[in-house]
């Protein structure tokens, strides 16, 4: 069974999305377990004190690292061959093809949720990777802890119900996913496409990858860079969609 | 005062986040105004159904387009002049200048989380803008809402509070963030560079600039591609470290 733990100072930030839906449903029938690691109570003294003024000055207060790394290792006891992720805008990109290895693994994750200005650097020798969602920047890690765990889950053996069992998804094959239509066949003066209305699966799979191949180049040409296109997508390319 | 509402199949999914920590105080102190609207309570009928089989077969379920629609017509009278953002991996990169454009405005968001599947294609005609977090996939936009909400209220003034305000950070100016230490000034046998430790205001901004360019071309060359480095970064550049 794939777990993890996410090392927090806020436990409260994610317990929530971890009891709803999927996750929640995933979670009791014991297909993964998740949970959150109070990094608070891996502080010591009467204060628990977390965090303190940065050294060299500026705005702002710093998790110190006594009680993040007493944290992590706690959480590598409890998860021997866990890989640990801190959350940070300057990590690597999080992408599906890592949401697949640590599924396909399955690897447990340790992620360390950083709050404040930042964590001690001193930290990072804790840790085996810093990772990023994007380019921005958010209140804690929290969130992007819980997108990793998301992403992770979703790939899961019977993690995902049919409502939402994906046949053909975003990145899947280096594309961006088709559109999708169903009921009413009519929406305030929209049908639905009539091929999608015949039975004719041949030519569905070809408008399909059609669309998928047209959105593709139009929003996110650098997903095609790396393979290129096959003879056969190239010659459904230079089709009309009503010749399709 | 900045608001947002996302809409969503499972409110208990953003609920938790939403009371938590920097976003609950804010919005205690009527800082912003961030809710759930349940799309369910827009689907008519006694099921309240809102998904359905995909037009021209395959695995997983679409979310209808009417309750959707109505949802958002619903929320757009709650908030007049609010841009709609439909959550998909198909959409524009989310980043920290849209979340700083949406903060300066301010410009209240729509925020629609699509599950399932994905949503009716007929939706996309009643929104503003598709968005995404990055090339991964989640079991739905409730997430990527919740990120979007975040980065943004981060911004928006008396939001942060000392403990979390940031002199400098991850994509201001270009650049990842310096690193940052606390005390102990000794963990574990690794101590706080003697730069931060004294008092030589102008060397310790030239050791974090430093830093930061060096970081910045390891990890992410691509931020410094559309300015270059001026003169002095270059020459900053040059020097080893203990020379600063």
């Amino acid at each position: 069974m794939w777990q993890a733990e996410i090392l927090t100072l806020f436990p409260a930030m994610v317990t929530g999305y971890l009891e709803a839906s999927i996750l929640g449903k995933a979670r009791a029938r014991g297909l993964l377990r998740v949970e959150p690691r109070d990094i608070r109570e891996h502080a010591e003294g009467k204060h628990r004190v977390t965090d303190d003024a940065p050294y060299g000055g500026g705005a702002g207060m710093v998790m110190k690292p006594e009680p993040l790394v007493a944290a992590i290792e706690a959480a590598r006891v409890a998860l021997p061959g866990a890989r640990v992720l801190l959350t940070s805008p300057r990590g690597e990109r999080f992408t599906q093809g890592m949401a697949r290895d640590v599924a396909t693994g399955p690897t447990d994750l340790i992620l360390v949720a950083g709050r404040y200005e930042g964590v001690d650097e001193r930290v990072r020798a804790y840790v085996d990777a810093e990772i990023s969602l994007g380019d921005f920047v958010l209140t804690g890690g929290e969130l992007a802890a819980l997108c990793i765990v998301d992403a992770v889950a979703r790939l899961l053996p019977g993690v995902l119900g049919n409502a939402e069992s994906s046949g053909s998804e975003s990145f899947e094959g280096g594309l961006l996913e088709y559109p999708h239509y169903t009921r009413p066949a009519e929406f305030r003066g929209v049908s639905v496409p009539d091929v999608l209305q015949g039975g004719d699966h041949a030519r569905i799979a070809r408008w399909r990858r059609w669309h998928q191949l047209r959105l593709t180049l139009a929003r996110r040409p650098d997903l095609l860079d790396s393979e290129g296109l096959s003879a056969e997508d190239r010659r459904l390319l230079a089709l009309e969609e009503k010749d399709l």
